[in-house]
């Protein structure tokens, strides 16, 4: 690393500690840790960050590489040779390395899979296998396991040998000769009784667990609602394969939370973080919705088509068509993310669709009074006649309650038919809102304003 | 409990382990533990709900009230005499019962304070201090501190005699006569150093550390990002006051995410949980929004009157409006998402703008370009002629360039101003790229359709 180098990284190690001090976190000042290097290097480029790399010892890359997003961290180990990228996955927690092995292409993987050793390399090909999104995707082989006859003085034994390699020391697993779990001890347990006693006399049966093919979501849920440090993930066969740790929680929450708001907003949901997606994967994100609400608003253009009649006859109603069709995409859009949020968060689930449709109606009512109440003051003073207000605000109130409903029954419909709800999006409600509000307004037009 | 009911209740239990385990989750059936007790809660009609607070034991009440949502939980202590309430509460842990304390009126939440033991009150009144979105306001003052020079069996039996009311056995702090934060020791160092040894010598010192006003969602994320158990708070003077724990990330960063799902959506955010939010409170939380975005609609439906006239030559461009309109708003409220997520999760930052606008103005295009050419073949297939299906296809590519722009810098501009990003929300957007858009859509049809 050149001297400017050094000093403008070290430069803006500084300015990152001070920004952190003034959000009211102290303590990092004396040395830098791999999470401080995980935050830095979003800050710096392309070049910048190669030299960082050259420069880091290879276990605190390591730590670090394990700390940012896996597509960011494969990024980085594309630019290295395939023998330091196999030394730096040989450091990190396998499962750790399984998610930066698995954001490469499958080909570049398997170039620096043979690269390691074996035994760590079949550990990582073992956890490949599960999906991404599944337990066992994000569980790791790193735990300590015992048998029940041991004596709780080689339990710990067992432990001090592990403690360097094990994600948690915090709990030993009890399994029977075919890797069935049977138990756990929390380590306090294991400090607080004699040393000879038998681990099956201590350790407590009937462990909560989790199937390797569970959804990720739900295992991590397990552990906040429990607040366990780590959970155990079985086999059908509830032969003990790896444990879910803390520090995977708050990761798989946050990803899912993402890419509920990749979908609500109306884009499928990125490979990547925003800030590493190429222009051509957002386009190809974004687009699939676009062409498909376009059929929509094709629709919204033909009822404004079949309506030219009226429209000609009384122009004026034109001005009000954005905002009618803007109301009501609003508030639908308030419904459908509040909605898709709470069965997100298992608040609410389909036995309550009676309720909330009916919480939702009313809220339409109240919203749409007002909204009626404003829209009519604004035609007066347009001066458009008492008629024209009157069709407008008697159209908002049908549009609110209208929207509300259709938001609020659709994310519930998918859910039901086990499609994530998310699908329904804020842009996908307000298409449907707009055709259909025209044709409310036309109507109540037609029938308001004949002759 | 009649014996109908318990066997109801039994029932819903029966039924939620069930699911559970078609879920991949097992060894809930043995007990019925308090995170049983708070998933079943949301499925219950308030007459069970009632029944089972009075069931279950005081203990197990409290544990299960700390798993569900603090302004679910005062709901059900309202229901029950202050002195019950005063007791559950006394039984939780001091975190968590100023969490439910602080979802009652005041007057209420000080009713049940002065039914409790005096130094309990204290300590949540001394919590109650600090704002809910403070690391002061999710700390725990259940840790273990002590001196630099005990020996490190004497910290140890410090710790076995608080290890009932600590939220964390896994970390023991130490504090100067002064109380201010010297250092920390986890509890494996503990086990493994000579009995003797004094406690100054085995320590960590320089720990992180968070001040009490520091942001809750920077706390949870450092806890996250270090993967410590727990961190200490401090004041201004280093004093330490309390400690966050695992148990606090998820469940702040889920209602983080919470927040910025009902901003984007349009929404003021909610005091409650969806579920619990009555008609009124989502009418208000809501309205104002809509009221302001409808001065903006307002303003789009001006400029519709302003070009009656070119309406009133080619009525057609009229059957476009919902196209262009909807297109533009479903571009935005696309990068909006994406951008307000990427910098809630601190992805990007203000230095970023430059390159995310150039990236969004190609995406733009690249979208823009698409529609384009459907808008056109659409144009045709309706047979509206060359020219109008012209101005179509090119205001689409202007609209989208112009959405994507706007979604991109409004959010950054805000976090520059230190104002809440997600407060631009998708209808936000939408409503400014109405009128902007049907501006574009008049000024290139009276460009490309002179005479």
């Amino acid at each position: 690393m050149t001297e400017a180098t050094r000093v403008h990284l070290l430069d803006e190690v500084r300015k990152l500690i001070a920004e952190r001090e003034r959000e009211g976190i102290s303590g990092l000042a004396i040395e830098v840790a791999p999470a401080q290097w995980a935050e830095l290097i979003p800050r710096l480029d392309t070049p910048e960050v190669a030299t960082l790399v050259n420069w880091l010892p290879e276990e605190v890359l390591a730590d670090t590489l394990a700390e940012i997003n896996p597509a960011e961290a494969a990024h980085i180990l594309r630019a290295l040779s395939r023998g330091t990228a196999a030394d730096i996955l040989e450091e990190m927690d396998p499962d750790d390395a399984t998610d930066v092995l698995g954001a490469l292409p499958d080909a570049e993987a398997e170039q620096i899979l043979v690269e390691m050793e074996p035994a760590e390399a079949a550990e990582i090909r073992e956890l490949l296998h599960y999906p991404p999104d599944t337990a066992g995707g994000i569980m790791t082989p790193a735990f300590v396991a015992v048998r029940p006859d041991m004596t709780v003085e080689a339990a710990e034994r067992a432990l001090r040998r592990r403690v360097e390699e094990a994600e948690t020391v915090y709990y030993v697993y009890v399994v029977d000769e075919e890797r069935r779990l049977m138990g756990v001890l929390a380590l306090h347990r294991l400090v607080l009784v004699p040393p000879r006693t038998k681990v099956r006399d201590v350790m407590v049966g009937d462990v909560l667990r989790v199937r390797a093919d569970a959804d990720r979501e739900s295992a991590a849920r397990l552990l906040t609602d429990h607040n366990f440090l780590a959970v155990p993930v079985v086999d059908a066969e509830d032969r003990l394969l790896g444990i879910i740790t803390q520090d995977d929680v708050a990761d798989v929450l946050e990803a899912e939370a993402t890419e509920d708001f990749e979908r609500i907003g109306g884009s499928e949901p990125l490979a990547v973080p925003y800030r590493l997606a190429g222009v051509r994967h957002l386009f190809r994100r974004r687009i699939v919705w676009l062409l498909l609400l376009f059929v929509g608003q094709a629709y919204t253009g033909t009822v404004i088509q079949a309506f030219e009649n009226t429209l000609q006859a009384q122009l004026v109603l034109a001005a009000f068509i954005p905002l009618l069709i803007g109301t009501g995409g609003n508030v639908g859009s308030q419904t459908v993310t509040l909605i898709v949020r709470a069965i997100a968060l298992t608040e609410i689930r389909m036995r309550d669709m009676g309720w909330i449709i009916w919480k939702e109606i009313r809220v339409g009512l109240l919203i749409g009074a007002v909204m009626g109440v404003v829209a009519f003051a604004r035609g007066e003073l347009l001066g458009v006649g008492s008629d024209i207000a009157l069709v407008v605000a008697i159209t908002i109130v049908a549009i609110c309650i209208w929207s509300a409903t259709v938001a609020a029954v659709l994310p519930m419909a998918l859910k039901r038919l086990n499609i994530d709800p998310a699908v329904v999006s804020a842009p996908l409600i307000t298409t449907i809102v707009d055709g259909t509000g025209l044709l409310l307004y036309f109507e109540i037009a037609r029938l308001l304003l004949v002759g």
